[in-house]
């Protein structure tokens, strides 16, 4: 007899199977078609990917809206991720990171040229998938990706600006990191057949959960976490004004605002304790950790309205696993 | 009463001005809905655009092969000139272009992290509007914008490479210039509702006149045109192998070879009269002229079987635009 933990793992596992093997055989189609480096290097990121939260999320999200055919959400969920893996291959790029998912990034071993391109020819394959849709689904995969762009603009002008607010936080992280998750789980449950208000709901599911997500990852990127596949503090060293930044930028008051500061402007290793000594004096780790609670909270009360299900349940799993991802 | 020639103009202005038209009204509803400078610096670009020969091109096609409702195949042209203008914006950071189209380019003004995100988002929008077609003009276009990411890699693997042969040159520009061409041409016919084998014959006309245009392009490059838009001898300055070259080289011995070797892997804006002087020894400006008219021809006689009408008519003396447009 297997406990409900086990079950969970093995439906996760064999999910997560299924679209390695289904990126899998898109490379070599391309391979075969002639794709060449391109390909290679693309591939190389994207079978790096290892957790796969966001398709196996969105095909949960189709079971759990009824949906009874996984290949008629396949395209969904291997677009989703096509499309996350070109933006991480550009963000890369502007961010002039070494590493990503534990790998060289493409613009490390094969230059900045390449890697736009790379970057560009991951986007036509998910939304060569994508456009297999109908055009409701097609326009709110194109408003996603719309949206990343917008915030990626704001992020960049938000760079080292210690006037940053929660606001702006918020609304970049909306648009970059947590409207892909809501505009997979909503489009997924459209094709299952959901209505149209039944579909926000797993919308704002997925909004809250990717909101989570992000103050999760700004929280490991402050504590260091090797699972990251990139080093610790890369966000501090690029100028990004996460949220416990914020937060204790805005707490913090006389030379200890003034020191925070100047950490922040020109941040070096050897500085970790001290800006973690400044970041616990205003509880700013303690105040993300409580934001990621809250949000995890407002996504699992969206599920409440759908019947029990097994999907249900791992979706709900997941939620966990998304806010004890920083333990 | 107007000369066929007038009414030519005519209707190309008016199709121009209609593309111009939807282009502004996507743009500015992107504004509307907070888009910001994204769209405005991806509009800037967007809006430089000129002559629009593809989408016109797409949309006479269109008409061709029978279409009677120009708002069926406008988003399509629309698609492939935001994807068109997508690629410059990237191929402008790769190159570190100044000028295009006769403004600054993205990365001049605004930096090369932005101009890969807004790269990003032409892309995106083309893509949400290509993907309002069934899943075979999808896969069409996608499979294009796959082969303009392979061709570009192919390109940069052949930059100063003085053993490029004319097969390589042709299948870069097959798949870089001339495959838009001949997806767009091909795609509008499936839509006015051609049978595959009669809407291959467009694609085979959009080849051949993409080739004859990329060899043109060439030509222009050595001789200088103002209405480029950008600076005489950027392909020569960037390392680019166009097919004048690539025949001087081939044609060329001894201390001539050795010579236009050296300018080519060292060139220098006081070096233009001795280029194209080594370039007149092998007659190769005379060759690549020979080929746009080989090419205009292979063009024009895939319309034979299309039966006469005003947009056949257009089509043919779009054929003579791009043919003469180095005069």
């Amino acid at each position: 007899m297997h406990s409900e933990v086990e079950v969970f793992a093995e439906t996760l596992d064999r999910l997560r199977l299924d679209v390695n093997k289904a990126l899998e055989s898109l490379i070599q189609d391309e391979l075969n078609l002639g794709a060449g480096e391109v390909a290679r290097e693309a591939g190389r990121m994207l079978n790096a990917g290892g957790k796969r939260l966001r398709p196996i999320l969105f095909m949960l999200a189709y079971r759990l809206a009824g949906g009874d055919n996984d290949e008629h959400a396949m395209p969904l969920a291997l677009a989703f991720e096509l499309i996350h893996t070109a933006t991480l291959v550009h963000d890369d790029i502007n961010d002039e990171a070494e590493q990503r998912r534990g790998i060289p990034t493409i613009h490390a071993t094969s230059g900045q040229a390449k890697a736009v391109i790379a970057g560009d020819w991951l986007f036509v394959q998910g939304f060569g998938l994508g456009g297999r849709y109908s055009a409701q689904i097609v326009d709110i995969i194109a408003r996603c990706c719309a949206n990343i762009a917008v915030s990626e603009f704001h992020q960049l002008d938000h760079v080292l600006n210690l006037a940053t607010t929660p606001e702006d936080y918020f609304s970049i992280v909306k648009g970059k990191t947590a409207g892909p998750f809501a505009a997979g789980c909503q489009a997924a449950g459209l094709i299952a057949g959901l209505s149209e208000s039944q579909a926000l709901g797993l919308e704002r599911f997925g909004m809250e959960l990717g909101i989570a997500f992000q103050l999760v990852d700004d929280l490991l990127d402050l504590r260091g976490d090797e699972r990251m596949g990139k080093p610790r503090g890369a966000d501090v060293h690029e100028g990004k004004m996460t949220l416990p930044l914020i937060h204790a930028l805005t707490l913090s008051h006389g030379p200890h605002r003034q020191r925070l500061s100047e950490l922040i402007e020109d941040f070096s290793d050897d500085d970790f304790d001290e800006l973690m000594a400044l970041l616990d004096r205003s509880t700013s780790m303690e105040y993300a950790e409580l934001l990621v609670r809250t949000h995890i909270e407002r996504a699992r009360a969206e599920l409440e309205v759908f019947p029990e299900s097994d999907a249900k349940r791992l979706m709900l799993h997941i939620t966990e696993y998304v806010m004890n991802r920083h333990v």
